[in-house]
């Protein structure tokens, strides 16, 4: 079996990136882990037409990622405010890791915009590839892909 | 200043996710990693139209993540290949914390298609938040973002 005999949508990289669809997921979630929370704030920032937020931001609450929560404002309508769950916290990774790689071919000439650190120590946080044994991958030529019981063949 | 005082263009993670457009791009690099090399192979196991791939790969190739590459053939006439660059390859993490995300959160009951290991101890690789001290940052509440020289600030 080689690589092509599996089926592209069951992989797990597929079935994520069918949620993260385009960058405007991505730079959502971004501004939710940096703490924006109001669809007005969220608009604002990002310069995103609102139906277009709205369809993105219903997409990651359908999926999960997301909660919307109702939050009373004295004297005015009730409002409502968007925070990650769980497992929209579990995409820090990814975020990190496009960071990392952003900083480093896309910085302008002024250098990155800014660095995560750890705040315990102040060192710059970045994604690492480590195994369960605690060996840093430093490349491709360490690693190799197995098939588990998930795969899936592809129907011909 | 609060983040939202800042670009959000000028953010890393926006300039990257410009280039990992939608979904395609993602799968795109996903099969680059694994070795497909052909527009023809590519085309078959991702399932994509042509002139989708055609303007995917002219993005990746134009953004220095992918070179296309002559391939003489015997008796035919002239092909390509796609290839990572450098810059592509670097790509790896951002591939492996979505993969982690897919398998934690959107496996079936049969669990992750696949495992990716380190080919010299054989353990599960997975993408880790670690400070340049050493220390693995195991939630947001760990991290600050602190803005560099290449910050900007919104323009009204």
């Amino acid at each position: 079996m080689t690589w092509t005999d599996y089926d592209s949508g069951s992989c797990s990289i597929a079935r994520t990136a069918g949620i993260l669809a385009d960058r405007w997921s991505v730079l959502i979630v971004r501004d939710l882990f940096n703490g924006v929370r109001r669809f007005d704030a969220l608009q604002d920032h990002l310069g995103i037409a609102r139906d277009v937020l709205t369809r993105r931001l219903n997409l990651l609450v359908a999926e999960g990622l997301v909660d919307r929560r109702p939050v009373a404002v004295e004297g005015r309508r009730s409002r409502h405010e968007y925070v990650l769950t769980g497992a929209g916290h579990d995409l820090r990774p990814v975020l990190v890791a496009i960071l990392d790689w952003g900083d480093v071919h896309r910085s302008g000439r002024d250098g990155p915009p800014a660095s995560l650190r750890h705040r315990d120590c102040g060192e710059a946080v970045h994604a690492h590839l480590v195994c369960d044994a605690g060996h840093e991958i430093d490349d491709g030529a360490g690693t190799r892909l197995v098939p588990l019981g998930g795969a899936r063949l592809r129907t011909p």
